[in-house]
């Protein structure tokens, strides 16, 4: 293999060196310091400069040879010009890693993209890898290693099985509130100008990751086509990887090459490489983020027949509609099912399964929701579950939906996607958290609910990919 | 014209008679009594019901005949069966109009269908208006009327300009939360299985309301196709119509005719009447609700050249890609602009404004920001203006961004949409409403932001509507 895909130096270092400056402010070494101390990483932190004592309670050292001991990570914050000086001195530590948090290298101009060349080269030559530059750096939420150097980086992130990996620092803990959208993430990576360690590292890396799940990534290019097809066809056959890849469009790829020094590809290419290697693709910058719930939830769909609990025709409809994009078809029900709804209430024996009128109408009726919820879900006919919760702030009735989900916790193994809504956002919020903690994810809207359902359905029901076949378009984008 | 359009009785009652039972729960007359209570509706109020003496202080009357005043509008909650009855005796009362809450009608069945003709029958031969059957009512934010009758439906709502109306009570206030999205409303209209009131009504009554500047409706089908063509031409030549249209798809069309007893119309044909009248299409729940701010804000977009400010270049891309998808294209710069941003920053001078690297290194970047949103929105060269705001924690840059929106509330008169991301959605949420309090509307993601300036430059920058031709295949539908 061409490349060490040894990332452990960046997500489990013992120990690592901020070099830059300590002052307050929006951004810089200071924050890192904060951020790591929060988010309760328990290596050793060496902060690094001249001009500074003491940081937070944390020595600081003049210099990295002046570091008693030894040094995995080296976070870089200084001026672009002086950081190949520094990773000459990372190299006499023997630092394994580095992330180089600074700008104006290939984003910037031509000067900046002959300084970006000269530091991969003095890192290669010393076999160190390098994250970036021009990146917001990472986040292992299983060691507490959270080095964000902004105002804001240092929040508390909500832990779970999404490896999260992009070309932009929208990814990372300044930008996204995991905790506030209820998104549990394994890894945050920020490629940055991306020189060295790129999303085929970073595959490979999580390949191997037990707290990781399933992969999620935006990509405005790829780095190395035929590394990328092999790597995303193998690891995908263990893990979904989601891509959001932009600069679909000429004048969207025009932008992005400005923006991260890269050439964009071929969109046309991009798809074909989703094909070949089962890469489930998005859409929005939103996905990134949403899309892996239904796949940490580990409950997998197996068909493409869309069964729907909902206390609203329109809901249905639309979902019926969205659905068709992703090649979902609505689920009939089994006789038994039918009677047993029936019985409840006359007419509710069809599907999608509209309980509006019922609950309405019939006393009581939320203590049957725990049922109904059951006996559609169970049902043969139904491979995956669109459940719409309607959070009435009415403790009785949240109850009867905590109720059913704590009970389909034991029994349902297929792939569950709710909506809560409601007048109330609060209530709804709180209902729908209470509802993941369950391990049933939750969505920000009937169609974000959908393509979940869509591409747990994809997943579910893939072929073993064929061995990728390396195109001749592809190869020369 | 066929039909009478004073729909002044169903929202600009002076009085009001409901019809139903009065005890607590989750549905029925209590809850419609207290949601107008909280709403602050200040006609008289005649709950009716002979086993009832008083509700929420009100004296509950035995019957129709026995209210003392005239009664302008009846809510109706009972049994379907006992309906026709009911307009009968609101006939001998002389109400105008009368919304019929209660279900079984067509939704249900062949005999309920049959009982639907019947109180149409009954009620126009008595010149009155019936809304509904199966609807959740109507809401006038001018007069506090907020009749809802479930559970929630009470929350206080945020007064603005966006008509909704739909074939659904999911834009009604105990399913959607306005204050909670922060959206402004004039009037909301469920219009249920639509027996006789219907989206030509609400239209022509819209197309007279001083309060409303944008409808936003959803539909399934279309009642009367010749009365849509020419009401919709002729309305939204004067404000925007936005239409999510469901049963786009054959699986779609079905559920909603089980759903509404309605028959959907070809998607192509809906299509044709869109291109044909100026209705702006809308594609997802969500959509109803968040795309008439762009038109609420009052400030047009006349072609198609979109500026952006952002703080990320993943950002701009992706809106880039976006917006193609609605013909919007990257606008360019002026000589002066550029020289202006070159001096803050080298390389800030061109489109995409990416003010990300500045900000991080420029010393008291921030205070410039309001200088640079105004120099690029006032650009010749931009028709229309993304703004991306990092709602970073910091009291001083929050303060700066608003500085910025302020002053340019004064100059601007092109478009903007917002988006507001950040670590704490606490953060995020206030500095959004802070700047929607200021006219600027913010939205929930980049991509319905760069869908509101899709929507707006088509509106903006539309011919004036030809005369509709009745199409053969559309008389057929």
């Amino acid at each position: 293999m061409e490349h060490s895909t040894d990332l452990t130096a960046f997500f489990e270092p013992r120990n690592l060196a901020i070099i830059g400056s300590f002052r307050e402010g929006l951004f810089g070494g200071y924050l890192a310091v904060q951020s790591l101390k929060r988010s309760g990483y328990e290596g050793e932190i060496y902060p690094i400069n001249p001009m500074y004592k003491e940081v937070l309670g944390l020595k600081v050292y003049p210099s990295m040879d002046s570091v008693p001991g030894e040094v995995d990570l080296a976070l870089v914050m200084i001026n672009g010009r002086s950081v190949p000086t520094v990773i000459s001195e990372c190299a006499a530590k023997s630092v394994r890693g580095i992330i180089v948090v600074s700008d104006g290298f290939a984003e910037r101009d031509e000067a900046g993209a002959r300084l970006q060349n000269e530091i991969v080269e003095i890192a290669r030559s010393h076999g160190i890898r390098l994250l970036g530059p021009n990146t917001a750096g990472v986040v292992n939420m299983a060691n507490g290693l959270n080095l964000c150097p902004y105002n804001g980086g240092g929040y508390p992130l909500k832990k779970g099985s999404a490896g999260i990996c992009a070309q932009t620092g929208m990814v990372n803990p300044q930008a996204f509130s995991y905790r506030g959208a209820s998104i549990g993430v394994s890894k945050i990576c920020d490629f940055g100008n991306r020189c060295d360690v790129d999303e085929c590292d970073m595959l490979e890396y999580l390949e191997n990751d037990p707290e990781t799940r399933v992969v999620s990534m935006y990509l405005e290019s790829i780095r190395d086509g035929r590394r990328f097809l092999e790597t995303a066809a193998r690891v995908g056959g263990r893990k979904p990887i989601l891509v959001l890849k932009s600069g679909r469009t000429r004048e969207g790829a025009r932008a992005s090459a400005s923006h991260t020094g890269s050439i964009a590809m071929d969109d046309d290419i991009f798809d074909a490489v989703c094909a070949q290697t089962g890469i489930l693709r998005l859409e929005d910058y939103g996905d990134i983020f949403e899309m892996p719930k239904i796949f940490a939830a580990g409950r997998p769909a197996l068909g493409n027949r869309l069964g729907i609990v909902t206390f609203t025709g329109c809901i249905a409809v639309l979902a019926i509609d969205e659905g068709a994009r992703y090649g979902l078809r609505p689920a009939g029900i089994s006789e038994e099912t039918r009677h047993f709804l029936d019985g409840i209430f006359p007419g509710l024996g069809k599907m999608p399964v509209d309980i509006g009128p019922a609950m309405a109408a019939v006393k009581d009726a939320f203590d049957r929701y725990p049922g109904i919820l059951q006996t559609v879900a169970e049902d043969d006919q139904v491979d995956c579950l669109f459940s719409v919760v309607w959070a009435n702030p009415d403790a009785h009735i949240i109850g009867s939906y905590l109720d059913a989900y704590r009970k389909m916790q034991h029994f349902s193994k297929k792939a569950v996607a709710t909506w809560v809504y409601g007048p109330d956002p609060g209530v709804a919020s709180d209902t729908a958290a209470r509802i993941e903690e369950m391990g049933f994810p939750t969505f920000s809207s009937p169609e974000t609910a959908i393509k979940a359902l869509g591409l747990a359905v994809r997943y579910g029901t893939r072929e073993t990919p064929p061995i990728p076949k390396i195109r001749k378009t592809w190869q020369q984008a």
